[in-house]
């Protein structure tokens, strides 16, 4: 087979990937879901014409949305991700010894059904600390209680059955299920591509009047549009670069159980640095 | 028009650019020219298949190859650039006024009439302190006694007319042609491709054994091969991350000369943090 994945961020400009053979097909109710054996990054996942994650780059994501709202909470045990449908996330969860735990609440069964099919090694669906449930991610946090020291919000881009985890509304419904020293992380999309700077803008405020502390960071994703994508973490009351927090990572880095391939103490505090053309999507 | 630039960095996998009119092709001696209005990134500078610049990202490169380096030298006058056809690491260099001199040596004429005539504003071209000379850096540099502050290698991949500029003999006549509190800086390609890794070690160790100080750093940088780059610095006597060097990065960055977008102080810092993936090129 001789195929081109083409995604294009503006017009007719993007990425092209070589792919080999065409593993998953299939319009679920909610969205298209892909899965493609490529000539570089191994097996991809695309959801809707956008790549979602490859095996050889998906440490960066999983690693950076989970370990910097986990190390920034003082003792995170309860932890909800709101989709998060490949396992990825849930791993990097589940490495934290501390975790009691974690809720994966994925509006559609058939990603998580076709990630266990082909890229079975992405997740740890077998811990018996992990709890699936098919349902709307928003329907489940509203009847939630304030019960989770870490909400992780590992949902698509703003288009499709994601586009209301980008809401104020749904920021508002994270804070309230978060216990009074709660964390939470979401991706927030590529600072290089000018027609998402609405949504991080929408982000940041609706973050800026609802937590204590928030902040965007970034990290290095080759296969998101432009290759950096920023995230956004709001906090009740840690500081994700406070003496203690910068303690954990060290600490929970040093340990034999997590491989890290991205994170690591320097990048925890790093992330957080912001180029000047990124600082004034937030700050105009 | 509707042609599509694309250029794999491994197999079928790459960037893929639509291009609206093709401003200048040409073969000079050395290698293939050409300049493209296209799409999304304005215009786009390709040498032999590969992206240089674009109207719209090359502010990161050039920024990260100039200031880095200079501000950690504590007084640069005399400037070389080994490269740099396009006139912007020279901009960066004139934006700082202590600068007495830059010599900006290329081996191909064509590049800078063609940036020049297409391309003008990403140059300073009419400064004074600017001293264009067409010939071969190597062989400039071999000459060129002990006489600079501040050397900045801006040439192209270790393909092409470039490759000299990879080798530790190369390394060996820069750090002869540098003062004694001197620095230098190259690009050193990107940490996500495989099979830049052999050449960006080669850079690291044959900086290691030549400079008291040498330290890899990265930038996101969109048209380059999965849209992070790499940076090596190498020094004399200066630290990048000294109190003083900070202190220059902010100094240097407050003045209204200097209109940066991508470089500040937290910056300067946080570029020298790499990820596991990253440090594990350099010191295996």
């Amino acid at each position: 087979m001789a195929l081109q994945y083409n995604e294009f961020y503006h017009r007719h400009t993007g990425l092209t990937i070589g792919v080999e053979q065409v593993l998953f097909s299939k319009q679920s109710s909610f969205q298209n879901i892909e899965i493609y054996q490529t000539d570089t990054w191994g097996k991809l996942l695309v959801i809707d014409g956008m790549v979602m994650l490859s095996e050889q780059d998906e440490f960066v994501y999983h690693e950076m949305l989970t370990h910097i709202p986990l190390n920034t909470h003082p003792d995170p045990r309860q932890v909800l991700i709101i989709g998060g449908g490949d396992g990825g996330t849930a791993r990097e969860v589940l490495r934290h010894p501390g975790i009691e735990q974690v809720d994966l609440v994925e509006i559609d069964e058939t990603v998580i059904q076709a990630c266990q099919k082909h890229m079975p090694e992405i997740g740890n669906w077998d811990n018996p600390k992990l709890d699936v449930r098919i349902t709307n991610g928003i329907e489940h946090i509203k009847e939630s209680g304030d019960r989770y020291d870490v909400i992780l919000v590992d949902g698509s881009d703003p288009i499709g059955p994601a586009v209301d985890l980008f809401r104020k509304e749904f920021y508002s419904y994270c804070n309230q299920a978060l216990r009074d020293n709660g964390v939470m992380a979401t991706q927030c999309e590529s600072p290089w591509v000018a027609s998402y700077h609405p949504h991080m803008k929408e982000v940041y405020d609706s973050m800026n009047e609802l937590f204590s502390i928030h902040r965007p960071y970034l990290a290095s994703i080759p296969l998101y549009p432009a290759g950096l994508w920023c995230f956004m973490l709001g906090s009740k009351s840690e500081n994700p670069l406070s003496e203690q927090a910068l303690k954990r990572a060290e600490t929970n880095t040093t340990s034999p159980n997590i491989p890290f391939k991205y994170y690591n103490p320097e990048i925890h505090q790093s992330a957080f640095s912001l180029p000047e053309f990124v600082r004034e999507i937030f700050l105009p």
